[in-house]
């Protein structure tokens, strides 16, 4: 028996399903995108996906997961990267290799065509997007603490913690934008210079 | 017949309520601290200001409103003030200006004690959690556009508005803590100062 044999025969049982992560979650894009979130079920994600609604909740709670599954990393991201910085970087220095590492893994994990399917269908939806400031914020206080760890004081903390969120939020929203061809970690990089560019007397 | 007498017809007709806004607004901070903003009703609001629940009405479209019933004054604070910043001043200066004139105005509106209730009735619903971030972030984007209508390129009027928020949070959540007596202008100019260090090379 062959691995092709062994593989019809799991999918026969509803056991095996290649990439099905990867499959739901290109199947809710899609049904978000045509019909909108709150008309679209998980039965009909399941099955544009050619996988069982079980399979669906092996991989997620519910359909907003599709869009939030991701929110771990997305902190770990950030945080792990901040708490990971070199004791001798100041606290600018380690906030932007952090929110730089996030970008850069953002920019890898489904690239921008993704992204920009992800914030459509969130922007036209408030529950959503309400979800997706709290999923900020969450992160922006995680980075703010991290400093703190390194004995950064407040409200210097805080403020850089925002800072490097704000550059992220800035920097992705020009990312998404349609004529935008420049890549997500040069985005950050200038928008943080440009809060350099902002602060030095005169600028 | 005098203006007290007039008065007590009035208030018998129930056409007559003296601060009834004020009223409404006590009674339901107290209620919302008591039982929870969820559990508590329109009717009861009223019944505790003494006032009918067509009063209610005629001031708030729902109890949500008692809480955000200063949104457009608050963002007025921050936008009107920028929009109205002499030319000459730079895209931080200007924003620097509209944020302390927004604390200022916080700090008279209610007063310290009203805003540290209204934040735990916020902090305790999650749907009146996403309510204050979408309004801040609304008036951060009304900021940003006040400051490339003043001719500021992006990404600096985008980061430089999202930076005047930042310290307006960050500020607004110390004047909030327990053992903080400094008033709200004073938090907002501490944190601000704190990025120019921050941004400083070797800061």
């Amino acid at each position: 028996m062959s691995v092709a044999d062994i593989t019809v025969i799991l999918a026969a049982m509803g056991r095996w399903e290649p990439n099905a992560q990867g499959r739901l979650e290109q199947a809710a894009m899609e049904l978000f995108s045509e019909r909108g979130y709150e008309q679209t079920t998980v039965v009909e994600i399941a099955e544009r996906a050619g996988l069982t609604e079980r399979t669906f909740f092996r991989h997620y709670s519910d359909k907003r997961e599709v869009l939030f599954g991701g929110s771990t990393h997305f902190r770990e991201n950030f945080v792990g990267t901040l708490a990971a910085a070199p004791a001798s970087l100041t606290a600018l220095e380690a906030v932007t290799a952090a929110v730089e590492a996030a970008g850069a893994a953002l920019d890898e994990f489904r690239g921008r065509e993704f992204a920009r399917t992800r914030q459509r269908v969130i922007v036209a939806n408030p529950e959503l997007r309400e979800r997706e400031l709290i999923k900020l914020a969450d992160v922006t206080a995680g980075m703010a603490e991290a400093l703190r760890a390194r004995g950064v004081e407040e409200p210097e903390a805080s403020m850089t913690a925002e800072l490097g969120m704000a550059a992220f939020r800035v920097a992705f929203e020009r990312w998404l934008a349609a004529a935008e061809e420049r890549e997500l970690p040069d985005l950050i990089t200038e928008a943080l210079a440009s809060v350099a560019a902002t602060v030095r007397p005169g600028g």
